[in-house]
């Protein structure tokens, strides 16, 4: 279908390649370059007038960098007369300033939904937005992928014995109950919980791990602190081994010598975000989003469902 | 007034406390700092509910952390319930990018403007656009200062003989003439054409500037070829001095270097942009815009027309 065209930015452009060839397309002809006062100078190099444009970038770090890049390329998609714009975020950035926790702060999440529908996307493909309010925050449509599946399946395939799948906190317990679920397993839960004000917090564990092997899974590992906190309780209250995954491997700050230096046996991640070379370390598994990116493109540009995807 | 309420954010702290001090005013309170994954994280540290607010910040370089803060702020500032939302940008970023120079390229200047409006922005005040078309992009009030009178003020000071004033090229005769206006001299106009393809460029100069004293003056100074070209050719054709004034200096790049080894004798440039410590040549001139900022803030909020301030 000539209509349709896929084009990618500087986040993750491995990626892109990798979902574009999956749909059986080449990446569109694009330039993505920096003035020389470092402003952002971007060029469509094919002519795209009528076309459905699939437009791939995470909008992981440096964020600033990634979502004005994003924004400047959907208005020159606009301004070339590309009949629908369809924005694939693998990772959508200031996800978890989705609200307001304190007085005065600003929910960037939906400033940066509202930016994108300004610029002019038509449409949004995601992969696990940390608060599935989030879709809520467009007036276009919004479909999200989910992770899960990906490294449910992997776990799956290495066939452990006794797993019991770990929610590092209370937030994420609808999320461990998914991949449960797909490896009928039971789930267990790490209960923090801060006794008295200036106290330091209490690791509980609800649900039974002694002896068993648990999966801790969350949606974003950023600096790794709740991951590997939980891990090393998991092993002190007993259990077997410990593996842990999430479908954005953010890993900033201290993250990858905490995980070095955990009792996590191996990570597994998705390549929604692309591991910077010295993030990738023995302990980490990376497992591809392509196909799963890839056939919901083609399912969208025909119109057809995109939740059947997990059946 | 208390309902006036000056803030700013990391372009230039130095240009907002010296405006915020010449209106009588201390600076609001709010934090600007990064997440460990480089998101910004901004939170305003006093009650703004119902206030006026006047939010300085230029969106020079790194422009694309410059507009997100300023864009997260407004954020902030909107949903802490204030009154108005005033921007105040000494310099406005990605001016240059104000048309379709060639086929599908994005107009940069104008989704900025309508980034701004989405945010919340109410109002905006601002120095010598690149193009006085950019006020048009917006839908919100703009008013635009001019460099040219400060500029111009500290020439006439310096009492030089035999004055011309030179446009670096046919885009800023226009700046030129004010400029010449202000301080009653002629002006001249370097002509640059190529005679044919694939040939260099030759200078010529519309105008007599022998044994004179030159003044070019340009809106923008970035890589500073444009301007060191100019001087030096217009000492090659006989001017007894050359002096140059820009009202933004961005100075990316060799510009530096090449001012140090051109012909200029002494550049003078606004605070409209931060010098960095390296930038702080003793060719280089800085003239302060926060008496002209502090005045325009002054009449803005007192409903009085901003124009008059060059009378
Ligand atoms: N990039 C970020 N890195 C760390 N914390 C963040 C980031 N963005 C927002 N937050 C904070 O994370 C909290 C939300 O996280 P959660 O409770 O996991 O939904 C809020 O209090 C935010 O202030
Ligand atoms: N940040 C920038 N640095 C250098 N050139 C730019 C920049 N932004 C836009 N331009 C180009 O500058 C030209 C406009 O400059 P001008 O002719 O002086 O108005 C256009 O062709 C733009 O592509």
């Amino acid at each position: 279908d000539p209509s349709l065209k896929v084009f990618t930015l500087n986040s993750n452009k491995d990626l892109a390649q990798e979902i574009t060839e999956n749909i059986g397309l080449t990446l569109g002809k694009n330039s993505v370059m920096r003035f020389s006062d470092g402003e952002v100078q971007i060029n469509i190099e094919e002519s795209i007038r009528g076309c459905d444009i699939y437009l791939i970038q995470s909008t992981s770090a440096p964020a600033n960098e990634h979502i004005m890049e994003l924004l400047i390329m959907i208005d020159a998609l606009k301004r070339a007369s590309a009949k629908t714009i369809n924005i694939v975020l693998p990772y959508y950035g200031y996800g978890r300033q989705d609200r307001k926790a304190r007085a005065r702060e600003p929910i960037t999440a939906k400033l940066v939904a509202n930016l994108l529908e300004t610029a002019g996307a038509t449409r949004v493909l995601t992969v696990d937005l940390h608060a599935t309010q989030i879709q809520g925050f467009f007036d276009i449509p919004v479909d999200q992928l989910m992770g899960v599946p990906i490294l449910s399946d992997y776990f799956k395939d290495k066939n452990l014995d006794d797993v019991v799948v770990v929610s590092p906190d209370h937030g994420g317990v609808v999320r461990a109950r998914k991949m449960a679920d797909r490896l009928k397993t039971p789930i267990a839960i790490i209960d923090k919980r801060r006794p008295k004000p200036n106290v330091s917090e209490v690791m509980n564990i609800v649900g039974n791990i002694e002896g068993k092997t648990c999966i801790i899974i969350d949606d974003i590992i950023d600096t790794a602190g709740t991951i590997t906190l939980a891990a090393n309780a998991l092993v002190e209250y007993g259990a077997k081994e410990v593996y842990a995954c999430c479908t954005h491997p953010v890993l900033s700050g201290p993250a990858i010598e905490r995980i070095h230096n955990s009792k996590i046996k191996e990570l597994v991640v998705t390549n929604t975000i692309a591991l910077k070379e010295e993030q990738q370390i023995d302990k980490i598994t990376s497992l591809s989003v392509a196909p799963l990116l890839a056939e919901a493109i083609i399912r969208v540009h025909e119109n057809s469902s995109v939740s059947t995807l997990f059946d």
